[in-house]
């Protein structure tokens, strides 16, 4: 039997939590989920780092607490590892 | 005589089962549907694999469980093989 | 005298019939309708075909069902000949 | 005295004539108009030619009948004498 | 004290002259108002020149009546005389 | 204590006075603020100049009254010197 | 325990406060925020600077007084330092 889960209880269960994001624009960020909208899904993020690919490495760029506005969040992936740790 | 299918029957059947998911800016993902919603179709999967086509071969990346953003998503193909099995 | 017709009825009356569906990111595909809704006219196909368009000729890459987003659906053509027969 | 029309007044009257129509991708296509929707303006043209400018000269490719997506409409014609004709 | 104007009271008094309209594809275009609706202030124009800025100079198309995409207009400037007059 | 300001305030308050706006597209205008509309905030303006930034310098052209579609402006900066006094 | 806080709460205790915010043009700027609202947050901000990054190092522009469109803003970081001080 599948264990389904809609998008908005997966989100909910992340707070508290670290989180990977990726937007629009290929930003990349992880960070504490602190809290949600339920229309765009704007985002409020803590201990946020940003990670920035580059030829030489990977670039962490720490954010402290960041807003994030829904309509750019392409994805969202549970716990938060950054693109380092895949 | 034909038989026709909505979308979002089509989206609710693969519920459980693997999809193949291709995005607006070309990322490409499988993994298994645990749940979407019905306004923008947002999901979220399971076992998600991301695939990135390079001069090299197809360089596969697994990300866990992952939600989509529905505007995003352009097209998704029940089965879920990924483009290395088309 | 002009004979009309709405564009939901002439996707009303593909069901069951091959399209040709031009994307907005330039993606080509044939199939046949199984099925769409009718406020953002996404739609389902079965049969599918990807077409890329290279300098060494077409390459077609089968796909099976498909649901496209109709955000992205720029045209369709009734017939679906795609674009190597054009 | 200025004579005014509505814009779907004109494509109203263009019903059953040759339209020119400019997307937002550059495609260009003439074709009858039979008919469109009141809302983002869909159009479904039948004999219709699409119209690629190449250093070479203006490619005419016939598509038949076709469905246009109205959100992806920049311009329309009445009259229909493509590119080549300007 | 400011004379004020609302942008469709500006553009109801354009009817029947000449305006100069710039889209977001950097298209432009002269001609005379004919009709425009208030919600996407799609519009009717008619005697419409496109214009082209190349190295050569400035190229005009006559285009005759046409209607332009609301949404894809950027700006609307009184009187019409183009890029040439700028 | 802070003192607070509506967006649509702000833009009230411009009327009658010089305004710098940004567009989506990276045009920049000056002119003196004739009108607005609450929805989108298109925006009517007078005696205005657009500046291109060019390597050889600002290039001021001169463009009378102008209506901004508000979709396409990104920002405003009540003043109106322009790039040049920056 | 998790503590939560929603999107526009993050904002409205960021009034009279130095933000730093990231449009989607990547345009950035600092400034203290003086008003939103609650729809697009559009945002209004005093003792505005923007940052240029160049391979030179970071240019800074003061713009005084700032009226932002909330659909080009990405992202809004409270404290307001500045991509310099990252």
């Amino acid at each position: 039997m599948a264990s389904t889960i809609l998008p908005l209880e997966l989100v909910d269960r992340c707070i508290g939590s670290p989180i990977h994001v990726i937007m629009k624009n290929e930003r990349e960020f992880t960070g504490t989920l602190m809290g949600f909208d339920d229309y765009v899904i704007d985002m409020v993020l803590r201990d946020v780092k940003e990670y920035q690919v580059t030829p030489g490495g990977i670039i962490e760029t720490p954010l402290g607490q960041t807003l994030l506005n829904g309509n750019n969040i392409v994805m969202l992936i549970p716990g938060g590892r950054g693109p380092k740790a895949i």
